[in-house]
């Protein structure tokens, strides 16, 4: 099909024929072959379990993933709670969203703003441990079927906390609840405790590469 | 300090008094610096654009990511386009949790399940079309502030749609409106044309290793 990049752009079935890299029986083939694998993972797949999540990396997403996975548990009517570590408050759009569950959501900021803004390692520590505290009431209470201890791993990276601290805190956690861990530098003890391990790499930038401002509903 | 595990389980003041590895003056040197590098990126980022955004990578949490930032500019009272390009419908956690926007929110399932259901190329080729088109509409449209083309990278790996269709689609967004595209195996050419990349890296996955089934809350 000898479409110009003039069509592709203006008309929508510009590609409506565009034949494909395989014959059909090929395609069926592979497909089918697909179909086979993913069955078959799944009749493996018979496990209930509360899971221990960990986002990591120097990537964007991780609150954000975290976020969506806080959404939909908000969506099955589960009760949640989100204690972040840094940041020092709700931002003004999460808040607003966020304000439409407040039956069914706790949220705590316990940070005080950036860690560099205080520049008091005391002030920090004893604030990363109040909410560390605050973390493991919600953690213990079965009421909560998440618990999301945002930027978490900031605090361990930055030495607030310890980590055995939070392995120890793990351990309380109900058979079925699950706990979502952000934040770059997630530390080995705790990778190797956890049962789904994400690192958000990034790739490209536009705050670093092109001076572009954060953008609302991007990025706050 | 010497707290046992004992303690570090059951009292939460027990890290409270816990030393640094920075002495204060050194972390005050520390953290000053990094004030500064903050501030001066910052400083130079100063441009409002719209972003082209990809959430690629094997990972979990491209498509929960972008749900975050659905979420973030519903906050913001944006006006926003969600089209699934392989799965076929809401999650009904997400239909549930999104149903509460319904004045700010157009969603389109185009998908019919996953794609090695149907075994059939040039259906599945015109499914993906259909989608595409209908998010071009919304992308057209200067009504709309964030367009989510979920999983459109999986019909660009699978051969259903151009690249150079989609690249010449992205010309059409206006100057200050966001556009994801979600899913594995994103083309060079939409990474190259991309303003922000993110590739989520699977370190752990419990289904795969501990054959633990699919979480409500967590996964759907």
């Amino acid at each position: 099909m000898m479409e110009s990049q003039e069509n592709w752009d203006s008309s929508c079935d510009a590609g409506i024929n565009e034949t494909s890299t395989l014959n059909s029986e090929q395609y069926k083939k592979k497909m089918q072959r697909r179909k086979e694998i993913q069955e078959k993972r799944t009749s493996q797949a018979s496990l209930n379990k509360g899971l221990i999540i960990v986002h990591t990396g120097n990537g964007k997403g991780k609150t954000t993933a975290a976020l969506g996975m806080v959404l939909r548990s908000l969506g099955h009517g589960y009760k949640v709670a989100i204690i972040q570590f840094i940041k020092g408050a709700w931002e003004p759009s999460e808040k607003k969203a966020f304000s439409l569950w407040q039956d069914q959501l706790e949220f705590h900021a316990m940070g005080k703003g950036f860690t560099w803004e205080t520049q008091d390692h005391s002030h920090d520590t004893k604030q990363a441990l109040e909410a560390w505290c605050k973390g493991l009431e919600y953690i213990r209470n079965p009421e909560f079927k998440l618990v999301l201890l945002d930027e978490i791993n900031v605090a361990l990276k930055l030495g607030y906390l310890k980590v055995e601290t939070i392995l120890a805190g793990l351990e309380e956690k109900n058979a079925n609840d699950h706990i979502i861990l952000t934040g770059r530098g997630a530390p080995k003890g705790l990778i190797e405790k956890a049962d789904l391990v994400t690192e958000m790499s990034l790739l490209k930038h536009p705050f670093q590469e092109q001076g572009i401002k954060a953008q609302p509903g991007i990025e706050f």
